[in-house]
């Protein structure tokens, strides 16, 4: 039998751990609260130095590839395909200290103590700080795990620009990666990737256990949408009179909102942007435009929650006297994580005494884009209130241990086969 | 008894005054339809240019005040105090051709025909192009006419500025006025002063006649709404833990309008402007601010709207967990407009043959703020739709000639007392 017979969890430099997620949590930190680390920023390069620096102080050996993707790995007795785990380095803006960085540093953490304890594996093993996941900065995302995962665009990098109209590719030079090298980034040698994370929702939290394996990321679907009215003069357009294509708007999120409620969780769908024409105090809005973010981990359910959403918002805009258009700004599938390794990530937790819920996620995460490239899973650990994309984002210290004891003990059974 | 006894309607030069609105609109006009006219730019200099070549060509004496208001004159043989008609040149950004400059253009024509068929008035009569009333460029209104009556505020002209921060005494300067004068433009000499104006509302054309006399203009309250709650992963948050501080304001907006229909014409009720943060795809609001406008011409009324605006705003905050602040951006009680010139004009309206309607106005005007210098009336025309503030403004020709002589006619019967 192999190493995942074992019971024994693995044991790490707890105190280390954490001292390093305070300390990662510095690079980017926010003068009134929160941390901004965008790609390929001052605050991104310093982080990426941090933990590149951690790696070589293990002993691993440490590699950027050509995305900036920064990779340390114990070279296995058999070589052969790799073991691997990690998250991103990027943050929201006003983001908070364990989004990402819990899977970078609990990786670190992991592989360190394991190379520590009991030296080479037999499998190749490596963790990995991802150069971004979130759209930090670009009007794109997952940029460094769909390198590895042989999914970026042709000419995206020259294609893309971020706020203040600079590309992807010149803000690569800038940090000394040669944009034209990107495709080199590609990994066909992965076996497996586990991603530590804070679930970021509520479950965990209100209904236990201490952890959570993800066995479906939810397939988010991105509209935009965009109601015409009339717009007239606020003091002398009577009411009955009006085409008003803000109200319009307002009743089709409310009606948004109920349909993914009255689906029941874990449908969501969120207004998260909302622009109104001519926006002026007095003047009737001609124009609302939205976006509505939507999920759900069945597809058919989520079809559903589409197809729902989108007549709410027509018969609204018929009572209404409306013009409505709905584009379709991203449709990204619901994806399924690999049974074979989220039952190793299971075994692992029981190790630990605790039985892990079943949990689909509902945000997305680098995991979802390696399944292209790894038998890919996730762990999930409690987030405090749920909270998330914040600065009150939080995680019980004995909880940050237990997921990367629990992280680095699959790691140990995947790797260090006998 | 006095020329207000006569039966006869003033006769005018139609073509011209209809061409002369034509020409105006030329004037600003933007390359995607709509005018543009803001207080000092180049539009608006050329327009003035116009309007005083015309006041020039039929003789009167112009005179530019310290603001830049136009005054056109005739010196009436027994002095005293002035009979005066005009309204503002400037425009709403994308604006139409006859807000303001219908009662420019129709008082240049009804005091040039006037001299030119009857010669000098007993009464001083003038026509005025005021500069501005809609706060077509500077974070400020009516700056024109609180000239005129004295309402002008200490410092006003170097403290407020406009999107590119010029200040208005700067803007002034730029068209050689000199703004440390602008205390000079005061009036303290009207007797009286009447204002024709497009309806911009429906009631004139979906219930007649084709004249309305104004006998209150309505008070008008901007709110600003901000509505707090809690941002959130939009994948990762369930539906029912959330704190969406924009679903709270898109409930708020439905029940501040429903709260003007319910009261029923003339209350409006409009939400013009609405930002959420951190206004991204995929976060859950956690902050929502919205403006108000709200009017009623019955001061009872218009505060109980208010109230009603508020508690439904609080009532909808308590329900959703959200914290909420009000502040008002302004308050202008109701104005009533004087009856005796109101008078006058309905005389004039019956030797057309109408009846006119007895109106109260949504909109602010100029009269509002001249009731503080003259006795004020205004004469309302119908609007096309009821629109307004948009490239589609209109109105019939007809009606435009028929506002115009039944304006020439009330000024006759004001000015040239026997």
């Amino acid at each position: 039998m192999t190493a995942t017979t074992t019971r024994e969890l693995v044991g790490i430099d707890e105190r280390r751990l954490l001292r390093r997620l305070d300390d990662l949590a510095q690079r980017g930190a926010l003068p009134r609260g929160g941390i901004y680390r965008p790609l390929y920023s001052p605050a991104w390069s310093s982080a990426m130095d941090l933990v590149t620096a951690w790696m070589k102080e293990a002993g691993l050996l440490t590699r950027r590839d050509a995305v900036g993707n920064v990779w340390g790995r114990i070279e296995g007795s058999r070589g052969g395909r790799v073991i691997a785990t990690g998250s991103h380095i990027d943050t929201v803006r006003g983001g908070g200290a364990l989004d990402g960085a819990l899977g970078v540093v609990a990786g670190i953490e992991a592989v360190s103590s394991l190379w520590q304890r009991f030296g080479r594996s037999t499998r190749i093993l490596e963790c990995v700080a991802i150069c971004e996941e979130e759209g930090s900065r670009f009007d794109t995302n997952f940029w460094g795990a769909r390198a590895i995962a042989d999914r970026l665009e042709p000419g995206e990098a020259d294609r893309v620009r971020d706020a203040d109209g600079v590309t992807l590719a010149e803000a690569m030079r800038a940090v000394e990666l040669d944009p034209t090298t990107a495709a080199s980034a590609v990994r066909r040698d992965l076996d497996s990737f586990i991603e530590l994370h804070v679930e970021q929702g509520p479950v965990l939290e209100d209904h236990g256990p201490r952890l959570g394996v993800v066995t479906t990321i939810a397939g988010t679907a991105h509209l935009e949408v965009t109601v015409r009215g009339q717009p007239d003069h606020a003091g002398a357009m009577a009411m009955d009179r009006r085409r008003d294509a803000f109200l319009g708007a307002a009743a089709m999120a409310l009606a948004i909102a109920d349909a993914a409620v009255r689906m029941g969780h874990p449908a969501v769908a969120t207004v998260g942007t909302m622009a109104v024409e001519p926006s002026q105090v007095n003047v009737v809005p001609g124009l609302a435009r939205f976006t509505v973010d939507t999920r759900h981990p069945d597809p058919a359910r989520r079809s559903e929650l589409i197809t729902q959403i989108g007549d709410a918002s027509k018969r609204i805009a018929s009572e209404r006297g409306l013009s409505l258009e709905i584009r379709t700004l991203r449709d990204r599938p619901p994806v399924t994580l690999s049974p074979r390794v989220t039952d190793v990530l299971r075994r692992a937790a029981l190790a630990a005494g605790v039985e892990p819920r079943e949990m689909t996620s509902g945000a997305g995460h680098d995991a979802q884009v390696l399944t292209a490239a790894a038998n890919t899973a996730m762990l999930f650990v409690p987030s405090i209130g749920g909270r998330s994309h914040c600065p009150e984002e939080a995680t019980a210290a004995e909880d940050v241990v237990l997921g990367t004891r629990v992280l680095a003990t699959a790691l140990r059974d995947l790797a260090y086969q006998a």
